[in-house]
């Protein structure tokens, strides 16, 4: 299950070619739940046991196995979904089974891992530009938790208000990397659908600028083998190129990158990475678990 | 051994308390190693045989077992220093004995973790600011390589020319956080020995708002528990009340962060975080092979 700030995925199967899946939109966390197990149990009646849960989900998330309140939404500025335990009412309906939990983005990064554009790597990042930006990490071939998780939509990136006046619109800190480089940010500068947006509009430059940025700071921290970038924004194929430039320009030869078309790449699954992400995760720990015959 | 850009500290020990140690000037590749091993193997007389090898060097390094030079310094600024070979020689002349090899900031962190500041924490980050800027990050209880090893010493952080008119001094990146923040640069911007400035000088408030809007990117990339702060310039400990409150402004409240004063802390091993760390990096090898009697 991946659950979105705007629209839910559920899937059931056993892979990229196996598949049953569904997506509605984000209502009240009581029916959004609802949807979720109505589709999960009639799936089952059908198909057999469901063996184990993966969810992917928007943050903050309680994703931390040893707590008490581990497979929640924690305080999120999403109204009605503060302290929402995705967990409990799942496997309240499906049985006690494994349950995998994790931020919509580092679900995303695993199911690429297995089946997308990081197939084999140990240590990539993946980023979602759509209407917020987030982004997940593999590294050393594990998810970077960390002490909560990362929530690299927030990185703060130079900003010239000579060159971009616009304030930006994160709500809490203005002018970060989602508040200057989302979609919405996007819409609210060009006061349009950034769809709208010709190739030749300076608003790309300006976009794979502030990305650019990000991304090498993200190397100089991490250093990822690749960064996978997806997202509705993303959709702007020459975006990549764009970034490529700039983010060489920005490490100016200090390290040995990949070369560079490899280095930065649009996602493997598309839409399907956060899904199939939890598809995986709940995968891994049935592994984990004695087969039945 | 902590092989460090203008001096080398060799020990040979157990732990804290049971350590000899030796610092000399670091000059040519050729005679630095050659003071090396003529102290292992004075002591390895007294003392018995050494029975593992840790290094931590300035970088960049080649810390990729799997990798032909492993033990190596890559292509360096430093004269006369790139792609020297650490490993190999003294391998040599000490037996064929496990070798430990890390970026000194890694082996630092690692130090701090087994006897200093960060025991018992697996997500932490150790910073140093002297000379230069450099960090080391633990994730997970590992040390966090990627397919490199971290540079976060060249993080781009904002940099307003009119508050700060400084161009800043690395010779890749101008006003990377080592360019605007390291103790190089407080030299070059301020015309004297940075610890001539007084504690009210305005060159620590900028200090550490550059500093704090590094923290806020690495807080928001890797999610750690602690982050040491050690280094030449970080002995005014005037710097981390304002690092602390600065950061707390950047991240306005949108992550839940330890107590400020257990999260942004002085190392616990001060300038032996290094040395030590390379002894810990060797007993970890040596408690991977079966005890001799």
């Amino acid at each position: 299950m991946e659950a979105g700030g705007t629209k839910m995925v559920c899937a059931v199967g056993s892979g990229l070619n196996d598949l049953e899946e569904t997506r509605f939109a984000t209502t009240s966390p009581e029916q959004s739940i609802r949807e979720a197990v109505s589709f999960f149990i009639s799936t089952q009646q059908r198909r057999g046991s469901i063996r184990a849960i993966g969810i992917g989900t928007f943050g903050p998330a309680d994703i931390d196995v040893n707590s008490a309140t581990f497979g929640s939404i924690k305080n999120t500025p999403k109204a009605n979904w503060s302290n929402t335990d995705l967990a409990t009412p799942l496997r309240s309906a499906l049985g006690d089974i494994p349950l995998a939990f994790e931020t919509d983005v580092n679900a995303a990064a695993w199911g690429e891992r297995k089946w997308g554009a990081a197939r084999d790597l140990d240590d990539f990042v993946y980023i979602t530009v759509g209407t917020g930006i987030g982004g997940g990490a593999v590294s050393g071939g594990k998810i970077l938790h960390g002490e909560g998780h990362p929530e690299m939509g927030h990185l703060r990136v130079p900003h010239d208000r000579e060159i971009d006046p616009f304030d930006g619109d994160c709500p809490f800190h203005g002018n970060c990397l989602e508040g200057l480089a989302s979609g919405s940010a996007l819409q609210q500068r060009w006061q349009c659908d950034p769809r709208e947006l010709k190739e030749d509009h300076p608003g790309w430059e300006l976009e794979a600028h502030y990305l650019a940025d990000a991304l090498a700071n993200l190397t100089l921290t991490l250093s990822p083998g690749r960064f996978i970038l997806g997202g509705g924004v993303m959709e702007q194929s020459h975006l990549f190129h764009k970034i490529r430039q700039r983010l060489s320009q920005r490490l100016a030869g200090y390290l040995s990158l990949p070369e560079l078309e490899e280095f930065i790449m649009p996602p493997g699954l598309g839409a399907q990475a956060g899904v199939l992400g939890a598809l995986a995760l709940a995968q891994d720990l049935i592994s984990t678990i004695p087969s039945q015959p």
